[in-house]
């Protein structure tokens, strides 16, 4: 069956890492829960100084940016973002997503249902 | 390695329907050609008055509503649907995604690897 809802409807999930606030909201649109049968798809609202952390997994990232400007970090390099524009995380290479933008910064990002957390 | 570029960079291919135009152009931005392992990103716009085939297929749809004003129709019914929207296709469901509106509707796709044709 067909599901269709807002993304506006959907709960998020705040990050932390550690006692740190990294003002990260995610929503998990499509996942496991409503019957995805491959990947995932989740929204992320990045706050105003915030980002995700560095860090790498085997598995890799489909993004792309909604709203906002942002910068993608990775090893040797980083490179500037905005709305319209997409980036491939290879599994297993090293990134981070972060808010340089005095406003919100949005964007969906996909990924294999291994590497869906909830 | 880190893939990162803007849509808009990337060449669209022009659907048709036989003889019929159907305003539509694809955008496949992340797929085989550039690395993906798992799943394609495919940003599809339809112009006004346009839409995509009814049909089905043995693999999913995940849709994200980028800008526009849209109607998802399938089996029994149809919903109308807004930037922010998403939906979740299920394998062999029929489905069709249809501009309402005067604009423009754009929305992103993605497949697994199996459904994308190029």
């Amino acid at each position: 069956m067909v599901v269709v809802n807002s993304s506006r409807n959907v709960e998020p999930r705040i990050y932390h890492d550690g006692k740190k606030v990294l003002h990260v909201e995610k929503r998990v649109l499509v996942g496991p829960h409503n019957g995805a049968p491959n990947f995932s798809m989740r929204k992320f609202t990045v706050g105003k100084g915030g980002c995700s952390p560095y860090h790498t997994h085997p598995w890799e990232h489909e993004v792309y940016v909604l709203s906002g400007q942002g910068e993608v970090r990775f090893a040797g390099g980083s490179q500037p973002v905005a709305p319209g524009d997409f980036a491939l995380v290879p599994p297993n290479d090293e990134h981070q997503f972060v808010n340089t933008g005095d406003g919100v910064f949005e964007f969906l990002c996909m990924v294999p249902l291994k590497g869906e957390d909830g």
